[in-house]
């Protein structure tokens, strides 16, 4: 199958044309449409979609357009919802069969800001079993004997495939960063607290965190923008200034910036050979813009201390599913809420604590960097659809909240992608983008140059 | 022992004239020093009193004035601090052995406030063992045979016996509420987080909530209006607007307000006859003013979730105090600790979540009166110093975080004091402070009424 041009379109370029009526949104959204039937039997990204109601969608916006009525930020980009985010009067069933065919009356906040961007909801994409471990029938779009990793599953190969230009999806774990590293897609989960998940399923309200799927940095920025932002009714999220996250993402930094490469807890362990081979290949040609930051030993504790509290607050979010079909759960859900249940409130607490210590660490590492710079994963995605793979990567960031962005930059001996992650300062989202897209260009660049010379 | 006419003066009157300079901070600081002499072999409310540092305070005070520099607000007012509250270079004993000899080197946020106001640190006023229940030295300056009720037995009694016009406390239980209302002063515990709690011993931080003493309410809105605000060392607290408490605290009510007269939970079973009959009386002299709000069956649970949540909570918190010595805390302590111990996280997140579903049924109270009227304990100050009392008539509002306040409008048969707590919503402080003087005045009137007809 031939791509249609329009979807290969980059996401500015893209939302400037549909803005301006030189694509139609009912053009852009049939020509999704077609991609999805031609791909989703192999790729299986989609939980949800329903090819009227977005066609009525577009078609609304293309008439309000016509109608010379403002048009949002978002303006006919079609937008893949994670099965988790409540959606009214469209199914939300959370990736368990305990909730089969349950339908919100209400959109979860941040749908309703898409909705009110004139994003078209395109639909809802698979997640694992209520965004945890246990695999979903999501294949990868590089190679659909690989998992496209979890929980985000759906969000990131249907970003990968092309079904889609923009994706939502979370994090509590790695559920961002993986599935978006091993589909080869950009992947930003921001600061703890930056969007609001009211409305959006709840596993650990100390961990969750709405991320964002795009193929580039500017269309990361773009939608996040326009999800960022306070929520009475989620106390995670602040009174601050939203970040102008797209400007940021396209400004040039005034000083080259410095990257700290941080070698996680394990990573001697499980960091596989294309992973050690591309990181030294990839902090070599950052030359002295990079510099090696080890971790206190503390961290190595940051795995064990996060699963406590994903576990513990897990066991009690989803203590009515437990009650309601404790027999329609996976081996993985019973097995992690059983260790949740046994958790005691002091050891929960204590370990809550730590993030805090944590942080002063890593702010210390702030003060001399802009970012920090680390594997996504410990490889490719792996050969097997029984795994979401390995988010060891993943969850100390999760844990202290500090923003973190995955760039498809790195590729395995197999031709899978592999993702450079970059971390963050908490609050520093803006940061985080401006760098990622510089090192982007930076990258692209010398591979430019080494095969020019 | 006569009382020098200065400690007579009401609080407003006496900040005027210690301002103008027509009473001197030396002058006032010695009369309290004075009356500490004479009753403190009595009422035992201080854990630490240094008269010479007193006086230098206000010897630095008396000159700054003198020279025309600016004065702050609490101007050579002396405040009582109960000994939970971080002073730098002043001992800090928390109420237990096992911090005999600590000094903080820092002061807590609410001490750096009322020194930057101009307060006298006036000492640090008996905390029970960490602010709990096992009852401390200090006796009821009504009658020193009963106790003055707990944790914040000497900032109570300090006020109560006049040998301090202002003092501040903490409640986590009723530890403000409940010996104000046996000591006949008035007792505020603000609105959850309205005080900043760096460098005050963390109990339970859910519940942990800072409080004030004073003679009179304009007394409270006076020294609360100084502590209120927003402290990014304390996730409790908002960056809100400070209320402004003293200008409502004097201010005449529009509509006269409404009352609902609150029976808690254990009402029936615990409120003893002087309480019974004095609630009968008042609310019949409101008549109209005041109707009876029955709360909802699952109010009942109330005391035992709060109870789960502090336990488990200080379980957490004074965990390195029991390895230290568990053999020098008292049996109250331990057994609590041990019933903390025990509670799971899931319990105590569920625990947590009931907060908010209270807070929905009490809104709807409030949207048919001004405040909420109710014991503050279930009778005057027990005849005993083995128990601080029953906090039951207070927990329900600190785990609820609606702000309230104790005023000494009650007499038992006995001659003891007993309060009228006056409960309002979240966040309205200042609503509950006017409400509260006008109380005061209508029921000065009615007895007035009563006594000339």
């Amino acid at each position: 199958m031939t791509l249609n041009p329009l979807l290969n379109l980059d996401v500015v370029e893209l939302r400037d044309r549909l803005a301006s009526g030189a694509v139609r949104a009912v053009e852009y959204a049939e020509a999704c449409l077609e991609r999805i039937a031609a791909l989703e039997p192999e790729i299986q990204a989609w939980a949800y979609l329903d090819g009227d109601y977005v066609l009525a969608q577009a078609r609304a916006l293309d008439a309000r357009r016509q109608s010379g009525m403002p048009i949002g930020p978002l303006h006919g980009l079609p937008v893949g919802l994670k099965d988790v985010i409540d959606t009214a009067r469209m199914p939300t069933e959370n990736g368990t069969p305990l909730d089969k065919g349950r339908v919100p009356t209400e959109d979860a906040v941040l749908v309703e800001k898409l909705r009110a961007a004139g994003a078209i909801i395109m639909g809802k994409t698979v997640s694992t079993e209520m965004a945890f471990m246990c695999p979903s029938k999501t294949r990868n779009p590089h190679d659909t004997s690989h998992t496209p990793g979890g929980s985000s599953a759906g969000s990131a190969a249907a970003v990968a495939a092309a079904m889609v230009p923009l994706a939502v999806g979370t994090q509590t774990g790695g559920s961002v960063i993986r599935p978006a590293s091993f589909c080869g897609v950009v992947g930003l989960k921001p600061t703890f607290g930056a969007i609001s998940r009211t409305g959006v399923l709840a596993q650990s309200p100390s961990l969750d965190t709405i991320g964002v799927f795009a193929r580039s940095v500017e269309g990361a920025a773009m939608i996040a923008e326009i999800l960022f932002g306070h929520d009475a009714r989620d106390r995670a999220t602040t009174l601050q200034p939203t970040p102008r996250l797209q400007e940021a993402a396209k400004s040039t930094p005034l000083v080259t910036p410095t990257l700290a490469f941080v070698r996680p807890p394990q990573f001697d362990s499980v960091a596989d050979d294309d992973t050690v081979m591309a990181f030294r290949e990839l902090t070599s040609v950052l030359g002295e813009q990079c510099f090696e930051a080890p971790l206190p030993k503390a961290f190595d504790d940051a795995a064990d201390l996060r699963a406590k509290i994903n576990f513990a607050e897990m066991a009690k979010c989803y203590y009515s599913y437990e009650k309601r079909g404790r027999d329609q759960l996976s081996p993985q859900m019973t097995e992690a809420l059983d260790a949740g249940n046994k958790v005691t409130a002091r050891d929960y607490l204590a370990a809550l604590d730590w993030r805090d210590l944590y942080n002063v660490a890593l702010d210390e590492v702030f003060q001399r960097c802009d970012v920090i710079i680390t594997p996504a994963a410990p490889g490719p995605a792996p050969g097997s659809l029984d795994t979401t793979g390995n988010a060891i990567f993943n969850g100390l960031w999760t844990l202290c909240g500090t923003p973190a962005i995955t760039l498809p930059l790195l590729w395995a001996e197999n031709g899978l992608p592999m993702g450079v992650q970059l971390v963050g300062r908490r609050g520093d989202d803006a940061r985080l983008l401006r760098t990622a897209r510089w090192l982007v260009e930076f990258v692209t660049n010398s591979e430019n140059e080494g095969a020019s010379s």
